[in-house]
């Protein structure tokens, strides 16, 4: 009887197709509904042109187009200027679920797991069971191919149905034209603010957007420089699963355990490989595909014993403060915030993944005060729409307590209510998306704790801001009475005991007992010729015009003592220092540094320089720190930490 | 040039193996840090084996052990007395991903994807390098089988490193060892939860588990009836895909429309065929085979615009609202809750898919006021530990507006505050999860509203529950009033008149002017014999002892002439009904119906009614009905609106 069953049971057992698995789970791939599942395609389209262009150092030019047929039906067009893909491909990047070019890869790119593109395909065919058009060209003098594909889902195998030439006037690209099942009406709003900000994380990028009815958006290219180019690199040994770690071994082309460690890995110089052998008491002329499981596990506890350099950062490609900063200005332009703060943390490893985590602040303004914070999220440059609850980023930001810096939250947890927006970029070769559709990224600890640290470094730098801000506030109420009272208590008093009024500097001095700075920051715009200027990432820009930011510090001495210290003026990475006075004593990519000799009681300094590279507003706020003085005695900066 | 590039860039396209892909990315999966994948182990563990074990009608009797060892690596022992599985099945069932029994079947099942025991293997692997054993027997008086896996990750196949055969003292059954990287310390506590709460709502099951200290929890049986097995059906018309119903007329043994409707799908029976058929201007004696786009287009539209009957509910096996009800005392014993609703709504369908919602609402009590309503999520008898914040129970949820309940909620919207427990259950042939990790469910429209409908529906029945006992309160300190205080002064009056004291029973019930109606629940214990007793999926089942539950309904005429209405009692379906006195006018499987004649005033009238197959405090709060009077009149009851 028992054996009936099991044998029944086995009947019934069968494999299934990848794509079929995704036909029935639509909704594991962002097309859950209609509305999503339009954002869906456009992002996924998107994100390929885009890749494609980078990888082939072309600047992106993207058009999509949505129309509108009746029924809830609507034909999606996504066109891009990349290098167009070989003829025999297309069927395959178009028809076929895992199929793809960056999954092998370890470098940072939008696409990674070789479902997305195809995906659109496989939902318009379930929706409406109409064909997809691919065009593509991959050579000026050469005509396009035109393809008809449909999907096997049984076979997880493209049909092509129709092949054709036609003549396209571009030198390269891609177009795909696919019919799907979309809300248009509810989900233009998400596509509009998609693009809206791939465009603002993306300035390299011109994406037009041509609606239903006619109306063409153009989010414009702000930047003529492609983003440095990731770098692939090989996998770190730090998070390497012991199951990989033999696997690789088994895989390999080295006959030597060290030659294995230094050609598969990153960060294995002949000393780290030496030190590594050593540590697991393993013959560095062992053979890797001999080795038994107790010497891999041996292998694997070494690596994280011994202290190896942290994978190069060359296959990350972040966004940059100062972009960060840009991207929030421009969210907020109509919120007149009181500060942005930004921080980017260094490369870290997950599972031997590299990864970097980048956040931003904005307070204050106009934001509501009794709305919950406002989260923004990117990976790779790609903005998150969905799934914010299940965000590594979300449980990060949620065991903070906030309410020490001004925002509510009940109990100390949960996402904090008040008038804030919180931005998180990460960047990596292998984002953790909980899901196919990637829209949230996996409580990796590594990753959460990552993103907790920046935060936390942000919240001080929240704290010190208001804490500054409010001594400053006190000092000058105390200085504005003192100045304004004393003299006039001076003037009474000398007329009525009919002496010549004291000069009350020293008074002052005395009373205040501060050292006092205060600045101002201007910006001129430049003429309209062409200039070299510094972007996010490293490279210069050739831009048609731009702004020249003009810094004025003046720092005067109400001790009655002269007084000599150091003074340092934070400056973004990607700025160029132009014209500073005094002579600096040293100028970083970090800081200007001052070493400001003896000023006497009552006398001030005026400390002035200049940056270029910047567009209007992105330094909008000095940072200043004091070195060689009690700190207390300085309003406006504070004690410099180091570098 | 750029030639170049494409043919540069299509040396790159590979196909990823579904196991290679999870093996990169197995937090999707639930394998994203130690403690979730303990978790998670456990989980798909025990869900094959209820499914395994359900499927072929035993009852399910399932052991889980964690063997600890040191370096945060376990060994995961899941036993069960299942059917077993055949030789050649196993090396597929455990070492391929995307392989199963149940994917193309639609019938309620917790396994649905042919992933998850795979991925444990999978995961086990990549972390700890060991292969896997499998012992399995089919036949009492055979010997079991013993098989050592491997993945083949790159071919998505297993391996089988040995063979072997044993003696194995149980009819039959499967048991599997797995080594894993697991945070046993932290993820403890989440598999405790995980068992007793699959326990509960699995009331058929036996779990032993036991921990690596030795120590031995047992979540014992208490029903020893199966559920109703959920039947196999065909897919309902409503929501099909436009692209499943082409391919499924491409594949279809049919010659004709007419026949491919009636034998492909559920719910079309002769005329609703016809009338689809009509309806789309087709004539039914089409091939399916040869039908244009436009032709299935029309078909597919014409779907929507005839009434076609709900699916059979037969492949759906819900919770049950007793069961629920007993979960949710289960959950809150300690607290003493003030009222326990619950609500079932009917069958529906999204994408061709039927399921039905089931929730409960645990109201007051100790429960903490200011912390977040507590939400208990299931689906398919499972209950869902993570990713709370991305499943559409916690939207629908949120999207309503829970203040006007006497619950907290900032701006009306988001998880509200207050002294609650929500659950909800979702059963289904194909539940849609938001990931292979089956922890959210995805935010289908159809499923979002009738989340919303079921919520709203309890919280009336909380809204009236605490109109009822406010008004009962109120009513009740004005009875107190007049019974204590209006004789007090008739003694004092006729002591001072020296008069005898006149009744007051007429002057008492002109200024109550109410029906009053108070009532009583008892429970018996009644013998230690067997008894049957009906479950919550309608079978019968028997116990030793039980109880019979004992409801008293006492109805006083306080008003000042002779009443006469028909009062209902709603009884829990899965009840079955004893003495009933005075004699009913109708008993149905939800209510019990009295007409009450004539009550003169002041008089009263006792109703008693019992209730066996419930457990004891199943049934501890009487659901009153009044009907033929103004029920503003009484207290203790609703207006009774209807079957």
């Amino acid at each position: 009887m028992a054996e009936a069953i099991a044998h029944e049971l086995a009947k019934k057992q069968k494999e299934i197709s990848v794509a079929e698995f995704f036909e029935r789970n639509k909704h594991i791939l962002g097309f859950g509904n209609p509305t999503r599942a339009l954002v869906t395609s456009v992002k996924e389209g998107v994100d390929n042109s885009l890749d494609a262009c980078e990888e082939s150092g072309i600047l992106p030019d993207i058009y999509v187009e949505i129309k509108n047929h009746e029924d809830g039906e609507c034909k999606l067009i996504i066109e891009d200027n990349g290098p167009g893909i070989v003829k025999k491909q297309i069927p395959h990047i178009f028809g076929r679920l895992l199929y793809g070019s960056r999954f092998h890869a370890i470098r940072q790119s939008r696409g990674q797991q070789g479902i997305g593109i195809s995906a659109v395909v496989l939902y318009g065919q379930l929706t409406t069971g109409k064909h997809a058009k691919v065009i593509s060209k991959i050579q000026e003098d050469r005509p396009a191919t035109v393809t008809e594909l449909a999907i096997d889902t049984n076979k997880n195998r493209s049909e092509v149905i129709n092949r054709d030439i036609m003549h396209w006037d571009k030198p390269s690209g891609t177009r795909l034209e696919v019919s799907i099942v979309a809300d248009y009406k509810r989900g233009k709003r998400f596509v509009y603010d998609y693009l809206q900000s791939i465009s603002i994380v993306n300035p390299h990028a011109q994406i037009t957007f041509k609606e239903p009815d006619g109306t063409e958006h153009l989010f414009e290219r702000t930047s003529d420089i492609l983003p440095r180019t990731s770098v692939e690199i090989k996998p770190h040994p730090y998070g390497v699963e012991l199951g990989t770690l033999i696997k690789m071994a088994k895989n390999t082309k080295s006959r030597k355990l060290s030659s294995f460690l230094k050609s598969e890995f990153t960060s294995m110089g002949d000393r780290t490989t030496k030190a590594v052998c050593e540590k697991a008491q393993l013959d560095k002329d062992l053979s890797p595909k001999d080795m038994s499981r107790e010497q891999f596990l041996a292998l694997h506890k070494a690596f994280k014993k011994i202290k190896i350099m942290a994978p190069s950062t060359d296959c990350l490609s972040p966004i940059g403060e100062t972009l960060i900063k840009r991207s929030l200005k421009h969210e907020t332009q109509e919120i007149s915030p009181e500060f942005i703060v930004t921080t980017s943390r260094p490369a870290s490893v997950y599972s031997g993944n590299p990864f970097q985590i980048e956040i931003g602040v904005v307070y204050g303004g106009s934001l509501p005060k009794d709305k919950t914070v406002k989260l923004m999220r990117f990976a790779n440059r790609v903005p998150l729409l969905y799934q914010q609850g299940d965000c590594v980023s979300t449980s990060a930001i949620s065991s903070i307590d906030w309410r020490r810096y001004g925002l509510e939250q009940s109990s100390g947890k949960g996402i904090p209510s008040g008038p804030a927006i919180f931005l998180t970029h990460m960047s990596s070769t292998l984002i953790p998306f909980t899901s196919e559709s990637k829209e949230a990224i996996a409580d990796i600890p590594e990753i959460e704790n990552e993103i907790k640290l920046a935060f936390r470094e942000c919240a001080r730098k929240v704290q010190s801001h208001i804490h500054k801000k409010v001594r400053r506030v006190k000092t000058r109420e105390k200085f504005e009475l003192i100045t304004k009272i004393l003299p006039e208590i001076a003037k009474k008093s000398s007329n009525m005991l009919d002496k010549p009024v004291p000069s009350l500097d020293k008074v002052i001095t005395k009373i205040m007992d501060v050292i006092w700075i205060e600045d101002l920051i201007e910006y001129e715009k430049i003429s309209a010729k062409p200039v070299q200027s510094t972007l996010f990432d490293g490279s210069s820009e050739k831009r048609e015009g731009g702004w020249i930011t003009k810094s004025t510090v003046m720092v005067v001495n109400y001790k009655d003592k002269p007084q000599k210290f150091n003074l340092y003026a934070a400056i973004p990475e990607d700025a160029v220092v132009g014209t500073v006075t005094p002579k600096p004593t040293k100028i970083t990519d970090n800081y200007i540094k001052w070493n400001l000799e003896g000023i006497p009681p009552a006398d001030k300094r005026d400390i002035y320089f200049e940056l270029a590279g910047l567009d209007k507003g992105d330094f909008d706020e000095n940072d200043l720190y004091v070195e060689d003085i009690n700190p207390s005695y300085v309003i406006g900066a504070d004690k410099w930490e180091g570098d």
